[in-house]
């Protein structure tokens, strides 16, 4: 199975074109879309979401990862096997923290040349070969050199802010679940504290609250209603957790 | 074949979750994405909306319908076969037109818990396995108790109100084509009155009429224009059927 | 393989209810979604987008194409062959550059009539039938009549205007890469000129400029920022090539 995980969204026609090179790379292997809505050119954001996506899905799959907006610059171009999942995407930190997190890795740097090379659509063009290839079972030994590090490496710490805003107005933050995301952790956001509820039904309707998501980050988000609109939240902004300690949040 | 139906929105990562789900249950079965865009919580429009999106679609197919703001609380989650159609998902009204209906019904209690079950994304980690063995025409009868009657049920009446507006600005309501949308029938809405036309190529450009669309449902729409727009509709809107009778709109 | 080019947008239960029927008409054979945001209604647009993003894509699939503002009323529906690829849709030009355009075509009115017909929805009725038995290899031969001519035919030169504004704010026009798009051709739109550059990483931040797209058309963007947001750029702007000559820009 290949997963798609990008900033290209889903209304344009740059998925389908992918599609259309793996369908005739890899004619069938299932192709889903995890996620097309990464911010824009942001692979820091994306780096903690692909890794915290990535956690469900078993070993053996195939991740096409393209947050590029150095396509074209002489960025590298990698593969990376983490505990057996491959990710294949411009080395700009966006699978640096999948390397980091996993206990077997090996690197890869893309040197193959595809006879037509789109000076911007990278994915299409090489990214989306090597990605079926992969996900076929023939490993394209001739067109990867093993390296034995990545260029951009993102720290491996939980990442305080808002990386994501879903249709619903929750908002994804970097914090993993942990001993500091406990109930009776506070988190501070724009100025206002939100204390935790473990569903949204147990959630006074209307009022903004924290939980851990079904993908392990913590996440604001509100019983229907939308905390991004209640908060003023924006991709980006700093979440602090207050832990209590002595009777009192620090 | 299993058919989507939720208000998950298609940019988030949820539905490619699921799909990652789907995969591995039931590998091999096409999964068609029917509707992510049911206007969210509502299972009351959902239901009117998924019982005529799913009357062209063949006996055997599974529906996934999902529309969950109660997850997490105690509310029952269940099976429900009618005419020869599965769907699965919460027991909160939003299969409940589906079942009363249909000639013929059978309902489950799902009584399974996963190893792994999430508090906010049952769509993950209990619909999913169930609709894939359902779809692998695998019937997970240890997992199920058959039960008489659904907890949450919606009268059968048509809905006279906005259920949906689509990307072009027209408006679906909850009526369904009879005896009382006939062409001299007249449709009240935010106090305008509109007429009839059978397509949009026979009505004035840029003027609303309303019509009976490819679901059945009588839709509120305007050749090349927004009727959303032109009549500030939002979903919820109340709809009245004007019928002439004695030469007279009643 | 299946791709599909509409203007029904991602969102509604269009798609969904098209894909149901291929996989009932077809079943194996893979769709992939190509464009569903074509600007609506405008089918001019759209033969210039078909044209270009069909170019990448082998001989032998068969594309889906509904822009369909007149659908019930009489314009034809037709199936054109261009060089060994096939496209099933109305006949309002849609379809005409790609006709101009191949050295090879062939071309037939649809004459069948399924059983039932909807006023609204040919797409589902109608072309996805037909565009189902192609990609099974099933020419429909007693469902179809050979035809000469399109009834509704574009000139087949370059569209000096917006056609498309991706998610990212990137302008595609109309523009075809050749002896005109070079890199000392200069772009005017609403009264700005702007310069090449030949990846995005190359451009100063937030600057626009224009480059040749992945898909061969002039694109007009900026890098890490919105090209449309900074120029004002609305589908059907015009865009004009200052060609330099003498030393001066004509």
């Amino acid at each position: 199975v290949i997963l798609l995980f990008t900033d290209y969204g889903m209304a344009d026609p740059y998925v389908g074109q992918i599609k259309a090179v793996l369908a005739r790379v890899a004619p069938g292997v299932p192709v889903i879309d995890l996620l097309h809505a990464c911010p824009d050119f942001n692979a820091h954001a994306g780096a903690h979401l692909l890794a915290a996506l990535a956690r469900d899905i078993p070993a053996g799959a195939v991740f096409f990862c393209v947050v590029d907006p150095g396509v074209g610059s002489p960025r590298a171009a990698v593969v990376v096997e983490a505990d057996g999942q491959y990710f294949v995407g411009p080395d700009n930190g966006l699978m640096s923290l999948i390397a980091i997190r996993a206990k077997q890795v090996r690197l890869w740097r893309i040197d193959w040349l595809p006879d037509r090379l789109s000076d911007t659509f990278h994915g299409r063009d090489l990214f989306a070969p090597i990605a079926g290839s992969l996900a076929q079972g023939a490993f394209p030994a001739e067109k990867l050199s093993p390296i034995t590090r990545l260029e951009v490496v993102f720290a491996d710490e939980d990442l305080g802010r808002v990386l994501y805003i879903d249709h619903y107005g929750n908002a994804w933050t970097g914090h993993r679940a942990g001993p500091l995301t406990q109930p009776d952790t506070a988190v501070r956001l724009n100025g206002q504290v939100l204390g935790y509820c473990r569903t949204f039904a147990e959630a006074e309707r209307g009022r903004a609250f924290w939980h851990v998501n079904s993908a392990g980050l913590l996440e604001i988000c509100a019983n229907r209603a939308r905390a991004d609109e209640l908060l003023g939240v924006r991709i980006g902004d700093r979440v602090e957790l207050l832990v209590a300690r002595d009777g009192r949040l620090h």
